[in-house]
């Protein structure tokens, strides 16, 4: 099927991937006296006295804005706001169809880190949560930690924590089939970019020690001088043994690989140089780093990859409406790291323990159990570490 | 009915008066490569080739941010963002039932002019229109010009030129019942804020003449020490024979009096004052400045109010949801004088020149007539002087 085509077809027919709906009758001077003037009055001074009673008398308490700049949208790179804002659409059709969230797109013309944070904070009191999506590394990180900074609604960028829940939950099944633990195995991480750093750190939250991040030009270690200031500080957190090298050089004996980097990158060779029982996600998407038939070959026994005609996707769908879900119902001022790890283990949880095996560590993006499971574990988690309100 | 009460009880059971909605199915992988990846590549890039192409690819070319810093709220005044919101949920709720254009509501933690012009500015592109709302004069004039110069999508402050329509459209009529030309009546308007601005300005463009605007310290004249730039510029336009003196000076012999000012300013006495077959437009929301009964007590022979529960009602909802359905589908670059003028007279001609009377000269909030003949108006309108751009 030519999806280009289809969907240039479908977008046109559409005219748009959202719709702004009211569930309030209007239809006479009463119905209009009581959702408009003068009835609104009432709810509006209420809000005055105490803000917070906005969560009750707006849709803000279900309302998360998808915000981006447009810079790093999909594969195709900096394509500017306007141009980005299918795909920010396609999410909040998402967000809708997987977990009833109401979720608006904000493209920002702006690539200034702190006008995109004012901006964002400035219309934050009109919304309850804000993913940020699509925003190129490392401006990405900045924004992220300066909103969380400014905001008391949860702040969260997708394809940095959306990506490392999904990818910590395939890990947690996939170590059970090859029957290894977190915390002793080795791992070679591939692209230092928001993906890449993102999961790295969760990985070590769950326990993995021994990791070694790898961008272009090789493995980050402390004193490499091509590093980023985010790329080095993450050489001081990670690669215990300080190895330095290619690729090539640190995925030999490792017991997992993951690629957020470029199509093609990882040879059938390197799979073969990895220890016996290899895990190996290539999530470069839509071609992956090694395709997970040409790994398999080589040698590595669990494989998963961003794509839907393959074994075991690894899809942010999974994660995104279910975490907001659950951050949502409970008022959280932040999704924190706990919050992260607690929907990563309920989405591996999805999967029962007789069932696992190679083919099937992660469920599929349909399957209605996981939007539920997930927010059920992040409220629980928010409430456990004190970022609730209600 | 105690509308507070009721208000507070629905709008906690509502939860907001807006949802987003999406139109796409998405039960199977394939639905999801339509609607997002891999097919939504396609029309993010076409839109990256012709920005203009956001129109038809996404929700854009039918979504209108209604944009708010909660500094003049109905009558409730700066009552801050948040407390605005329900007002603009319930004015995107409106827009939606009137007249099926998406609106969305955005408010500004913000009173800084450049502050709120910029940010509008910066997340315009995920908009077809701009509607201002409840924003404190003078601020308003300014933010209002700062973004019309800025954005190639219509931008207007529907508290001047929303008002500014539907009692330009009743003073059409009312003129026609009392047999006056507008060119040789002599007017009087209270309120010298947005409303009264907007439509004295709208009255002039139709071609009235005599026209004084008063404020809280009286007659608006050149070389008044107490007039805001803004003032200024206005009383150089009005006022031809240079009157002086208070409200009560000026309205003596006048033939129309228009007010978007204060509960109770105008008495029986000013009205007794007035010319004969006089016209009486209180608009101050929610209590008049006079109540209609008693200007008619007083002699005047056609009154208006804001009020729903008095004859001739002058509302907004007559105005702004068929406004922008006409300028968004022309995808108009402003919504220009001649346009509103378009409105005003497509608004007037909706009651036939036969059932005119003093007790009807304005239609009802919910004939179905309205939002089409003001929208295909508009439309034509803005194509006749060239700021439609299909």
């Amino acid at each position: 099927m030519d999806y280009n085509e289809k969907a240039l077809e479908m977008h046109e027919k559409w005219r748009g991937k959202i719709r702004i709906e009211t569930p309030c009758p209007l239809e006479s001077r009463d119905d209009l006296s009581v959702a408009y003037t003068p009835g609104v009055a009432a709810p509006c001074l209420e809000i005055q006295k105490d803000p917070e009673k906005s969560f009750t008398y707006t849709r803000r308490g279900n309302l998360v804005a998808v915000v981006t700049d447009g810079t790093a949208v999909l594969g195709l790179g900096d394509i500017g706001p306007e141009a980005g804002m299918p795909v920010m659409e396609g999410k909040c059709a998402l967000f809708k169809a997987f977990a009833e969230v109401d979720a608006f797109p904000i493209c920002i013309r702006s690539k200034d880190v702190d006008e995109i944070v004012r901006t964002v904070e400035l219309i934050a009191g009109s919304f309850g949560g804000i993913n940020l999506e699509d925003i190129a590394a490392p401006r990405c990180f900045e924004i992220e930690r300066k909103l969380k900074e400014r905001l008391d609604i949860p702040v969260f960028h997708d394809d940095q924590h959306g990506t490392a829940v999904v990818t910590v939950a395939a890990m947690i099944n996939a170590l059970k089939v090859v029957g290894k633990e977190i915390d002793r195995v080795s791992a070679v991480v591939n692209g230092a970019g928001a993906a890449g750093t993102a999961c790295t750190r969760l990985l070590m939250a769950l326990g993995l020690k021994n990791v070694v991040v790898c961008d272009k030009q090789g493995a980050l270690c402390p004193g490499e001088k091509w590093m980023t200031p985010a790329q080095a500080e993450l050489a001081e957190a990670t690669n215990p043994e300080r190895k330095r090298g290619t690729l090539a050089d640190v995925i030999k004996d490792a017991d997992v690989f993951m690629g957020f980097s470029a199509p093609g990158c990882v040879t059938k060779d390197m799979v073969r140089s990895m220890a016996g029982d290899a895990i190996v996600f290539a999530c470069a998407n839509p071609t992956p780093e090694i395709f997970p038939e040409e790994a398999k070959a080589a040698g590595a026994r669990v494989v998963g990859s961003g794509r839907s005609d393959c074994v075991n996707q690894i899809n942010n769908v999974l994660c995104f409406p279910g975490i907001f879900r659950g951050a949502l119902e409970v008022r959280a001022r932040e999704i924190n790291e706990e919050m992260k790890l607690a929907a990563a283990r309920a989405l591996a949880g999805i999967i029962p323990e007789g069932e696992l095996s190679e083919e099937n560590i992660i469920p599929s993006a349909f399957n209605k159990a996981v939007a539920p499971a997930i927010a059920g574990a992040v409220a629980r988690v928010a409430r456990e570490t004190g970022v609730a309100r209600i």
